[in-house]
């Protein structure tokens, strides 16, 4: 099945009429589809398919138990409203490029894994990449207990009822103790590719990113009776400190972001009692990152205390800096040079991906392919045809150059 | 039945065990609970029940049809956790108000109704009032079907989904036309009372009120890898729109309130597309509101526009200025000075009433019940049962003076 026929097999999996956008999320019925459409890719091509303990799908070509595999893949649920490429196109190029690799009767030496992360987005739970974080032993098992939805439901109820059984859930050594290498292949979420005038590119490193949870509590009041003087009014606070992110994250050249907040009670005429914000934050170093929240917190807690409104500050999750292995991406820059006379550039990213988390476990790349407006998290996210299948040729030439060695 | 009793056993009706507020909105089953209350108020009182073609509640001693009838009452459901008082007070009061009335063996010549607005609140539907508009002709049958609460019902589907004949609704002059005075009672929704240290206070003027409702749309993307500088994230423009409205509101002397907000996509990482704030604004006269919100949208479509932000603003509803009946009002202070030789504080209110909206058709008028800390629309909203029951007794006064004349 070409690149093409498997693209357009997934595109209407859990998309959204009224936005357009995806709306794929973590042990839901739009899941459940997107991961029967991984059994069955795996089925088709004969590879052997398995689930681990912890809902990750994943299939082999050759005997994973021989270790010292390559593995590629990424994940294929979706933030609300996401775009048809983050994700889903590491996994359609991954089988893409299997294909490609048995078309030119490539003679491969080492075992390669094709792999679907779940909830990579955290669009449901909150919490980013929790497939490939309990794997790697980077959540423990009483924190993904802990994990709650929207609905109350938690991360084991909502295992259970996708039929998988949560009881089994936690770190995995001996699994990645088979890796030799992980290839994640990912659209590009910035311009860069773009601004070069390159199809594709290498990953450098992932900055430090990190979410903090603001929870501004007042005091509820009736909009039209209550005094400006008496009131205790947590909105204002909220917009001060929307307004001091933007300002930090300026001045530091870094990024922070306002995209969530809940309310009560949420009426056009009464004031809030409680306003929650969420704060994603991500610089290039560490140092530059605690600056721009401290700082944001800071101008949170000032405003904040100066209106009688109460401000509690937590972090949610971080993720400090990544740097991918330097030896291999040297390796697969020599390959795609080697093959193509391209410079390859070699770009950062303010993204988190769970080849970020397996990073400290396994010897993990990635690479990127051309986003032509940068849009990304948002049906507008775009890569062309024709830069998806240089990118699916370069994963084949990346995979066949690791797993012949 | 004592008012005590009444009041206890409607306190656990639409009560949230989470917030310990009411969510007693329209047409919903805490609604229905509430209306089989007062039909059950009304019958073991001997009264004449019905109910008209809007979904309003009326119980009745001696036949409306004679006409210049004594009507009181108020509504019984709430804002999103909204407190126990802001309209069943009104409702309880007056059917304590006429036990009084007949235990005192007082001799009426007028008709006396007690009424229950449907729908006062406008928590469901976004449009307070929507009862007593209907029949006061102020919402038209088309407005009407227009509504759409945040599931996508309309109010006509609700209505039958809630066992009412959608069909009928509209105005209803005759039955305005048998009413000869309406006195609402309310728990004050401000400090006036307490500050003056009276029990019962008389309603002067409403202060002209109206809710905008601020479309901000710029472009959904990745919050990690979107440079600020290629953003076009509406959050920021919100904030600052907050910000002038409180700024705004404080120089006119006026109250601007932004307590309701929807975001898409609302995810932690993910720039919006639309944030949707709602501007609840009031001020003493029709200027000085005008003033407020014009320089609230000045400021905001100021900071949109160079921030790449579309912004799209519309009135939603809109009530004017609204002066009590002069003659009512002195006829109601005669009556309390009277009887009790207290002052009787005269007082202006920010909050809007069915009593508000009933003023262009009918003589009409308002109780306020001190409320010692001002709070409402919130679970802490209070009144002492020793004030409630000087205004059960304040409105048994003026509605046996009303009705004996």
């Amino acid at each position: 099945m070409s690149f093409h026929s498997m693209w357009a097999e997934l595109l209407p999996v859990g998309r959204s009429s009224a936005s357009g956008g995806y709306r794929r999320y973590a042990w839901t019925g739009a899941d459940a589809d997107c991961r029967a459409w991984f059994r069955q890719q795996a089925e088709a091509r004969g590879l052997a398919y398995e689930v681990d303990r912890n809902g990750n799908q994943w299939a082999w070509l050759g005997d994973p138990a021989a270790g010292n595999a390559v593995v590629t893949g990424s994940h294929l649920d979706s933030v609300p409203d996401g775009g048809a490429f983050d994700g889903p196109l590491g996994v359609v190029s991954a089988f893409a490029a299997l294909d490609e690799l048995r078309g030119r009767g490539a003679r491969l030496t080492r075992p390669l894994g094709i792999v679907n992360f779940g909830d990579e987005e955290g669009a449901r739970f909150g919490l980013a990449c929790v497939g490939s974080r309990l794997t790697a032993g980077a959540l423990t098992v009483e924190q993904a207990h802990r994990l709650t939805d929207g609905d109350g439901v938690t991360l084991p109820q909502a295992m259970e009822a996708a039929g998988y059984d949560p009881d089994g859930i936690g770190p995995d050594p001996e699994r990645l103790a088979r890796i030799g290498a992980f290839v994640e292949l990912h659209v590009e979420q910035g311009r860069a590719l773009d601004l070069s005038g390159d199809r594709v590119g290498i990953a450098s490193a992932i900055w430090p990113h990190g979410r903090w949870r603001f929870d501004f509590r007042g005091e509820a009041n009736h909009a039209g009776t209550t005094r400006l003087a008496d009131r205790r009014d947590p909105m204002p606070s909220y917009a001060e400190t929307v307004l001091a992110a933007r300002r930090e994250a300026e001045l530091a050249g870094a990024v922070a972001t306002f995209g969530k907040i809940a309310v009560e009670p949420n009426g056009v005429n009464a004031i809030p009692s409680l306003v929650r914000g969420w704060l994603d934050s991500r610089a290039a170093d560490q140092a530059s990152l605690d600056t721009v929240v401290t700082a944001i917190e800071k101008a949170a807690r000032e405003y904040a205390a100066a209106h009688g409104v109460d401000l509690t500050v937590e972090r949610e999750s971080f993720t400090p800096v990544v740097e991918f292995d330097h030896a291999l991406r040297d390796e697969l820059a020599l390959i795609l040079s080697g093959d193509t006379e391209l410079r390859v550039p070699v770009l950062g990213t303010g993204a988190g991906h769970d080849a970020g988390i397996l990073s400290g476990r396994v010897p993990t790349a990635m690479l990127f392919v051309r986003n032509p407006t940068g849009v990304s998290h948002s049906p507008a996210e775009h890569a062309t045809e024709d830069d998806c299948v240089a990118g699916v040729s370069a994963l084949a030439d990346v995979l066949e150059g690791l797993a012949r060695t």
